[in-house]
């Protein structure tokens, strides 16, 4: 549908954008010769060739402004790096390792102007790109293509393509009865950084919210979520894992994901949950966007209680699945509770 | 970024379309295990096993209500189809076999919740599914994956995987000085079928316009585009071509693209052009969504008159690119003179 908009000259147009975006990405093609990148940006498709006996993890992950962020809380650098974060995390939730990235960049006319207003300035896009591709440099992923379209609002569609030796992929399905519950890092960071940003924003009139060195700390989990890709990596290639999923929605609502693939129900110990220092406990059962992975690993596995410097915590174990009985519990001092999903669902 | 909007229930939830949507998908499972899907929808990514021998072509396309189609224009069904044609025929373009493709939708609120006027009517999604899976069974490609999220406007992001023998693929930089220029199909028909369409829109007060009957077909090149992935596949398993890409831009612009990645030059003889019965000259050469394919092949080779039903037509040939001379030269019975770019650019 290519009728209704004028052909005026304004900006940069699509080719240039283009243009700049493929010499940006060629500097990330030394990592693409390494992971199986055989043809980046200029085709009309990408070439990737597998190693022998591997097979490929593909995940798409769609951030709409004004659901997945907001132009005026957080910078374009954020918004990069977060886009990118949650699809490498669904690489680390299968132990893949990265191959390439690809980013279908949506956005309005007026973003995609050049920075006219001081020489220095760069532009929305450059700025985007600066976030993106710094986490795809620190994870090994080369940017391989994608498309670039006018929109009134902006979307980031990133698909992420990873490998992994042929039927050694972690799974949501594999948990089975008596396994035990781990999960990496921190819980809760995410959820409280937003909260702390939505206080900041609220004063700040529409524009990115000024942060104050002191609450950066507090903030990065939110912004700058780091993907566990070598946590995940570490338990496909030491088969200690009998299931995976990573915490994007919420711990409630994905560990309901991994218990319903692998039809058996939960329980959590509330005193063994590592919440972040900055989070409640009810942050960290459903805050979602932590990006840390969950998994599952058979009572007898030796689990080490740090992979690449991230700590692993045991939080509960895998119950038989019973009718009538609640997925998941958790169990505090108090008691033993039934824990409904809570995490993010859109259209709900 | 979860914060800023309500719980309440309204319409269909994320769980229940996505549980729906795999429904659907699933019906076309069976196309995946011929192609290679080991894994589709329900765990953190699908899984792909291409065959030994085999690299995989990607290739992403983002379709933006306003950009690429008009919720007022166009019917969910002819949306669906056009925005997973986009894709396959990029596959096409490269002599690739789909092997599975991924669909990343954002929609507004009222658009995900039920019909609730009449029990027998669809919804939007559904009625989207509908013309996307028709042309996915066509094209044995399996819907392997995506992600759904709520957005003020409807984006749908499409990615297509695809599988070439290792070194096979059809590259848009393999032409050379003294090669012949071919076309698939007609020209002109897309952008003759959307002027057609503007036309009855123009009276139609913001609904999608009822088509006559007998402009069904007119319409037809615009609202359903053939991807030619038999014709692309013929190419690459008999090694004819020399360089191919698809016409989604309009001949002037592709060839451009072509010719730009080849370090080449071009002419076209006008007479020569397939031009659809209901288009003109320019719409021929600036049109563009024809999604017919542009390819070289050296002058010697055999190149058939037609390709599994679909007729191949000799347009023009490759010059050595020179300093000055212009990239494209159009032969008409006027005198020859250069032609621009004049097919589609964002932000232009």
């Amino acid at each position: 549908m290519r009728q209704d908009q004028s052909g005026t000259s304004h900006g940069q147009g699509e080719l240039v954008l283009l243009a700049r975006i493929r010499q940006r990405a060629a500097g990330t093609a030394s990592k693409g010769q390494k992971s199986g990148l055989r043809l980046g940006i200029g085709d009309d498709c990408a070439l990737l060739a597998p190693r022998a006996g591997e097979e490929l993890a593909v995940t798409t992950d769609l951030s709409i402004a004004g659901s997945h962020f907001r132009l005026d809380w957080h910078t374009p650098e954020a918004i990069g790096h977060r886009s990118l974060a949650r699809g490498l995390s669904d690489l680390a939730a299968m132990g893949a390792r990265p191959v390439a990235a690809f980013l279908s960049l949506g956005i309005p006319r007026s973003l995609a102007a050049a920075s006219s207003r001081s020489a220095g300035a760069r532009n929305w896009v450059e700025r985007f790109l600066d976030g993106f591709l710094a986490l795809a440099e620190a994870c090994n992923t080369p940017l391989a293509g994608g498309d670039l379209a006018e929109s009134t609002v902006v979307v980031a569609d990133i698909v992420l393509i990873g490998a992994v030796p042929r039927g050694r992929a972690l799974l949501r399905s594999g948990a089975r009865q008596g396994d035990l519950l781990y999960v990496t890092g921190a819980l809760g960071g995410a959820a409280a950084g937003l909260a702390w940003l939505a206080e900041l924003a609220s004063t700040a009139h529409h524009k990115p919210p000024r942060i104050p060195k002191k609450l950066e700390a507090l903030l990065a989990p939110h912004l700058y979520p780091h993907p566990r890709i070598a946590q995940g990596l570490r338990l496909q290639r030491r088969g200690l894992a009998s299931a995976a999923i990573d915490l994007s929605d919420g711990l409630s609502t994905d560990l309901a994901h991994l218990c319903e693939e692998s039809g058996v129900a939960a329980e959590i110990d509330a005193d063994s949950l590592p919440i972040h220092p900055a989070a409640t406990l009810d942050q960290a059962l459903n805050g979602g966007e932590d990006y840390e992975l969950l998994f599952t690993a058979p009572s007898a596995a030796r689990v080490p209680h740090s992979i690449a410097g991230v700590p692993v915590t045991r939080i509960g174990r895998i119950l038989k699945a019973r009718k009538g009985r609640p997925a998941i519990t958790l169990i505090t001092q108090q008691g033993r509770q039934h824990i409904e999903p809570q995490g993010w669902e859109h259209f709900r």
